[in-house]
């Protein structure tokens, strides 16, 4: 057996795409990042630098949005049973205060806050606390309206008189430009290479001459999958919406975007996007989710946190590739899902893709698998997979011709040399057609590097 | 954010680990391999060189396993839903014996015969009467009885008349030495970096004078994972069992055992693990599954199937590190094993062992997530997990005290330079206590290295 001694030096291309110690941007990686943007009204941002680990000594590493006037919110957090300290507070608040009168959102990075016990807790709650002294205390007796996020290394306790004697800065640091939108971006950043902020204007059919606007911003970049991730993320529009109905925009727009998503199979204990709504830019409030309106405004979070979503996939941990793993012709779409999901975990498949090897056994033998139960546990076996109906294809990324690799169920003779030009490229589609149906799913991922190795051989160090 | 660049060389520690180009076992394995066995009687065995992968020259890539006289034999099949040719000619063959009159096991490495059409079923069907043509045809009418395996790359054809022109020197090269065992042994082997070869003796209650005899192998060393992987396994016995009593025994012993190991979480479309038992130490046929015998042959059989799962995770593709996982005080046992499982599979606990890096958070992270389920999927959400009562230890291999790092849902302050003496062995035993129940399960896996990259980012060239 002849094994490859080295078929990547970890100095040459894996390389290229890991943040510089200074944390400047890459450069495969500064076209991501926006240059301008139009943000939405009656929101200011600001990013702070706190010092949450010690190492840093510049960087900004506290994010603060507020609301000029209490908003609608609503948010998603991570299911994993050891939610972090900040997921509690967070949907506590949003429960008491019933999605209403909200006024800012709370963020660190450099510490997750998670499995820290009941002072965990306090430190979250102090942290809140901190951001609702600096408003008007709310006259409903409901209490305080701001939520917080943590982001970082798990088990370990915030510095957090650290955090709440900068909390006056981050309040007066708050503004509504460009740079102010970056920097706060940039404070809610881990391991990702650079900032991840989107903005758009979009209007609405009940009244056309309104411009609204959204912007966000989301972190990976490890522990991504479904229901989710280290993944923090929030979204502010100033469109007027009821707050009762805020909730359901979100869970529909996070289902198809960052719960289609997967770095590294790990679901992490902070995961939390927030959306806030604060009717600034006028026009009629969206009160029911059979309205014109309400079907618009879905159409347009669900592609805005899509597009969100994609970038913490292009920002994955050591992550050379960007991958689109779409099943077609499924007769579910559980099934689908179920299928590109346990393609886009593989590590089989995810180090071919990295070793550019167009290795389409590994794809065939995740699909192979992903319906099968484990030994012992109850059999749910699916059959939305048959081997002679099934196909697979490369479709690359610059619009030439798909490549197939296998048609129902029989290999074809591939071209190597032009499999080797598709996978040259970043980007890369895997088509699966199941032939059994016409459901489908969707999801994004990335390959696993030497990088990757590096980065979370040594994290917290 | 500071990030490190480079936690661990490629030339160094991981590489310790890699097969050598020249196929000479790594110093740190040679312990895994014996000098010397005690071999059932009755059964004869060879390697061969064949060439099945052009650019090996010399290596043997042909295993051969005979009876001298017509057996009992039972064997677990993938449950991928691509299975590889050969998985379905050899289930078809013992089918329609019966599980009885068993000659052969025929395998062969460097390609797998997996997605390869009708072509590549005819190919398993030509291996398999090559083998049954090395023997007198059995008169009962149910034709050959061989049982054919192959490990390697998917989606690519066997070189059938090169692997055919060799059978009758795999015949004639057939013996019963210590060296046979351990050249068939190595000619099952792909990126393993030692041959896997067990034997043992024992005995059973009804007749304590007869010396009875096991001898096995198995090879890995990615796709490994329940149900299984590209993993195969022979195991053969002297000792007399009703076939209709061989299926039940095995089942039992592979799931905990080969069914209990996880590399990368990739399951193979080739997976097979077989058992033969000619009975010819003599002595009382075991016929009861009720019987004395019956008990101590399942213990029997199911310890040896664990020390030769135990010896794949030992040489787990790129493995630096080989780890225990045992979830204890669970209500359930299918939950204790999910949680296991997912802790076995998770990138981020299996990236911080290779980093030596006590991120107890990450195995506390998987815990959480192993009972959720995803986005769309249905709702089947355990409860075995309760963080207040979950408590998480390093046990030391050395025998020294367990290091606690989470004790009811609250964190120890860790002793970090005790932490990493621990990490330092290449043995580990991550123990996590449920505090719910009296059920338990057990994991055996390894760490994810740069080497693992390397390996996988360029099988197939």
């Amino acid at each position: 057996m002849i094994r490859p001694t080295s078929c990547h030096s970890s100095a040459s291309s894996s390389r290229y795409y890991s943040a510089p110690v200074d944390g400047t941007i890459p450069l495969a990686k500064q076209k991501y990042v926006p240059s301008s943007g139009t943000y939405p009204k009656g929101f200011l941002v600001s990013g702070t630098h706190v010092g949450v680990k010690p190492t840093n000594k510049s960087t900004p590493d506290l994010a603060f949005l507020a609301s000029e006037t209490p908003c609608a919110a609503a948010a998603v957090f991570t299911k994993n049973k050891f939610q972090a300290a900040p997921v509690t507070v967070s949907r506590e608040m949003l429960k008491r205060r019933n999605n209403t009168g909200v006024r800012s959102i709370i963020i660190n990075s450099g510490c997750a806050n998670a499995v820290t016990g009941k002072g965990g807790l306090e430190d979250a709650e102090k942290m809140g606390a901190a951001a609702d002294g600096c408003f008007e205390p709310p006259t409903d007796g409901k209490g305080g309206g701001s939520i917080v996020m943590s982001t970082g290394v798990i088990g370990q306790r915030l510095p957090i008189q650290k955090i709440l004697s900068k909390v006056p800065l981050a309040y007066d640091g708050l503004g509504t430009s460009h740079d102010h939108w970056l920097s706060t971006a940039r404070a809610i950043c881990t391991t990702d290479t650079f900032p991840k902020l989107i903005s758009r204007t979009f209007t609405l059919p009940s009244s056309p001459s309104i411009e609204y606007r959204m912007a966000g911003m989301t972190k990976g970049a490890g522990m991504i999958h479904p229901n989710m991730a280290t993944l923090l993320g929030m979204i502010a529009t100033d469109a007027p919406v009821a707050p009762s109905l805020l909730p359901s925009l979100l869970t529909n727009a996070v289902n198809k975007s960052f719960n289609s998503i997967s770095i590294d199979g790990d679901t992490s204990t902070n995961d939390t996007v927030a959306v806030l709504a604060n009717g600034a830019a006028g026009g009629k409030e969206i009160t029911f989710e059979s309205s014109e309106d309400y079907a618009s405004l879905q159409s347009t979070l669900s592609n805005f946190a899509t597009d969100l979503a994609k970038l913490v996939v292009r920002d994955g941990e050591g992550a050379t590739k960007f991958v689109t793993i779409r099943v077609t012709e499924s007769p579910s779409e559980v099934g689908a899902r179920k299928i590109a999901s346990t393609i886009a975990r593989s590590p089989l498949v995810k180090t071919a893709l990295y070793g550019k090897d167009a290795n389409w056994g590994r794809i065939l033998c995740a699909t192979g698998y992903s319906q099968i139960s484990e030994p012992g546990m109850p059999i749910n076996e699916a059959t939305d997979v048959v081997p002679e109906k099934t196909s697979v294809s490369f479709i690359p990324s610059d619009g030439s011709p798909e490549l197939k690799l296998l048609v129902n169920g029989e290999p074809e003779s591939v071209d190597e040399v032009r499999a080797a030009e598709i996978l040259e490229h970043e980007d890369l589609e895997i088509l699966v057609r199941l032939g059994g149906g016409n459901e489908e799913a969707t999801y994004w991922t990335c390959d696993y590097s030497h990088e990757y190795i590096t980065i979370n051989g040594d994290y917290r160090t």
